[in-house]
């Protein structure tokens, strides 16, 4: 017997068969002698539904009050999905019983809309455990200090079922969603992508911060901070499959070195075509120059992604930095209107239609020559390589958007992770 | 400067468009230099819509702990409007905060699905209100001494609203609803039917009680023990009509004996044809007989209404009860099956096509002859009336369903309540 953290999705929780679906689920895991706490998403729609109402009452300045409001009425979305999974789970014969973040308490600072866990009470979950009840608990939310509810920001949920992971000390969180795992990359772009069967924390970092949208970035955070057991499988697989399948399938997300030393050198490429670069040329190459580029751009809470500073000609350097393609063209505007002046620097260039490519590997600390094999493929398939920046499990290059598939299944195939795909 | 509680029903409230016309209301009580205390329902069909969900996934057993999840489910309704509400506010530039019943708390007991409120705590409205802001708390919820959400049952806004305003010893309490206002009877019925500027407590009681359907029953008792002021008004005319109009409009429910003594006899006609009739005839009169015939029908959770017994002949009595016409053929059947072999008694009769009309008047009280005017105007008319019940301030009749408006109109005319119908 252990204690098992189930999270579902928007999608697992779409409608009243759907969390049918997940109930028997759930009931499975229980009836095979597990203590289980489930934390669902509000049903898919709902949290846009929900926003949009208010949307269209709001005003034109978004206040902390009203940012306020905006939690607690997005806040109800879990409200509802907690409390009808709970009726479900009883009409599959279970104890159950449900819980809103206020309710525990799940304490949380005032950030409105993007508020940070701080504290999870067990003493209720607990008590309801030994007392042989399922207990469901609302995602996405907690409360402040001062009774107000807050909401952990989209994808939240994720970092919610970690957390209560995390206080609860559970044997291991299952995030069951929409894809069957992590992948060495987008099947959509190489068929050839196979699941993972493990990860390691920080290649899942790095994988999810370069925009795959499996879990969220924090929940994955926490889950190193705290050392949680992390699974990420599908919830659309039937319900009623072999448990100890169900347990072994999607990708583990692991914190122990041995299972990383049996992993190969790259375990995925992630790419993201979200992206823009914006070029400064010619800037006086003075002590601070970074920051009076930089500063700028941050005080118009534009975020900057890559940072490339060439070595400097004749007193001058070239500074290179992407940020997300939305803000593009105020980046530009900024960089022409305000910061090339105030610089003295000669011009400034940009290009909306690149795209960033990376390879993720934890074995890439102990393997050198793992990013010269990787300029190498590319230049053998002609594509020019405009910026360059590496971290110690990642090499990532921004190239022309037009090349991307090219690249990336050219990568996939060198670093040899081209394979059968892992059965769903 | 008064402090004044607004309470719009889930009609006022069932649209953003609605939402923010309430928005603009609360701010010109505001602006004329009210503090503003606001209770509104959940939207119009958000309640159904979630306990539809609740009703898909629910066991067969109903039991507490499932009616926990219901009230949990069914409270985000009002949570959502709240803060809507507030959203709508903030954009006419006031200042405003909402509460969900747990956050001040409002206490109640623990009968989820028809909680009792027990205490409201005034502080956080107090502090709010001191600091100019217009304070916005759900209807119809609380939470119990378990931190459990618990509601109050269907209509319990209105309850929720005269609570509050009892608590915070608010000047006056208007209840804004689809209706203008206490007609001397349904409008429907009779043309002539007039709005009353004011009605008594104990008036509004019965005509409450016998189905005139403005507001809920226990707010009405509510405001009578804390002496709550309370008026009735539409919230369909425009939002920006004169302050003192509006403020003077609707039906004021009062509690001062000298508003009473202006007063017509007669207030009010109320009718009911949701009732059936049912009647055992011969039953051996004995002592307890009564409670033979009712204790298992109130152990079958029937609500009887009207109960007549009349006086025994040869030591053989017969006793009629009125039931509501959905409880009908299961008291019917109790009746033939059980109750009337085990008092002995000859047979059993019952018609579910009967109404209950009743005049409804605190003057009956120092008039009398009233009930006697009742009985020759129906005669007159031709009607026979098969069930007498009075009380104080009322006296209801049963007659046969056809006669129903040929009553109500032949008695609105003969206690002279016809007239100009009141100005909206």
């Amino acid at each position: 017997m252990a204690l098992i953290v189930h999270k579902y999705g928007g999608t697992s929780m779409g409608s009243t068969e759907r969390i049918r679906n997940v109930a028997k689920r759930v009931a499975k895991w229980a009836r095979a002698g597990h203590q289980m706490i489930v934390v669902p998403s509000a049903m898919s729609g709902e949290t846009n539904r929900l926003l949009g109402l208010a949307k269209e009452l709001q005003p034109a300045q978004i206040t902390p009050s009203v940012m306020r409001e905006l939690d607690a009425i997005a806040a109800t979305g879990e409200q509802v999905s907690v409390g009808l999974l709970s009726i479900a789970l009883q009409a599959e014969g279970l104890q159950a019983v449900s819980y809103a973040g206020w309710q525990l308490p799940i304490a949380t600072d005032s950030s409105f809309t993007k508020a940070r866990i701080q504290q999870i009470d067990d003493v209720r979950v607990r008590a309801d455990l030994d007392a042989g009840k399922v207990v469901v608990i609302t995602g996405f939310q907690g409360v402040d200090d001062s009774g107000n509810i807050t909401t952990l920001g989209r994808g939240g949920s994720d970092t919610s079922a970690v957390a209560v992971a995390a206080a609860m000390k559970a044997a291991e969180c299952l995030i069951y969603t929409d894809v069957d795992g992590v992948y060495t990359t987008d099947p959509r772009v190489v068929p050839e992508a196979r699941r993972l069967a493990t990860i390691s924390f920080e290649e899942m970092l790095e994988m999810a911060s370069l925009g795959s949208k499996v879990l969220q970035i924090r929940s994955v955070e926490f889950a190193g901070k705290y050392r949680v057991k992390l699974r990420v499988l599908s919830s659309f697989t039937d319900w009623d499959i072999d448990i100890d399948e169900e347990a072994r399938s999607g990708t583990l997300i692991t914190f122990e070195e041995e299972a990383n030393m049996e992993q190969a050198v790259v375990s995925g490429i992630a790419f993201n075509r979200d992206e823009a670069k914006v070029t400064i040329l010619g800037v006086p190459d003075k002590p601070g120059v970074a920051f009076r580029i930089l500063g700028p751009v941050a005080e118009a809470n534009i975020d900057v992604d890559v940072i490339i500073q060439n070595v400097s000609h004749d007193g001058k350097t070239d500074f290179s930095f992407t940020v997300h393609r939305n803000d593009y063209q105020r980046t530009l505007d900024l960089l022409k209107t305000q910061i090339a002046p105030a610089t003295g620097a000669r011009e400034v260039t940009g290009d909306a239609r690149i795209c960033k490519v990376s390879i993720v590997g934890i074995g890439m600390k102990s393997h050198v020559g793992v990013a010269a094999t990787m300029f190498r493929i590319l230049s053998e398939e002609g594509i020019n390589i405009q910026m360059i920046s590496t971290s110690e499990i990642k090499t990532s290059v921004v190239i022309d958007e037009k090349y991307m598939e090219l690249a990336v299944r050219a990568l996939h195939r060198a670093f040899e992770l081209d394979g059968e795909p892992a059965r769903v």
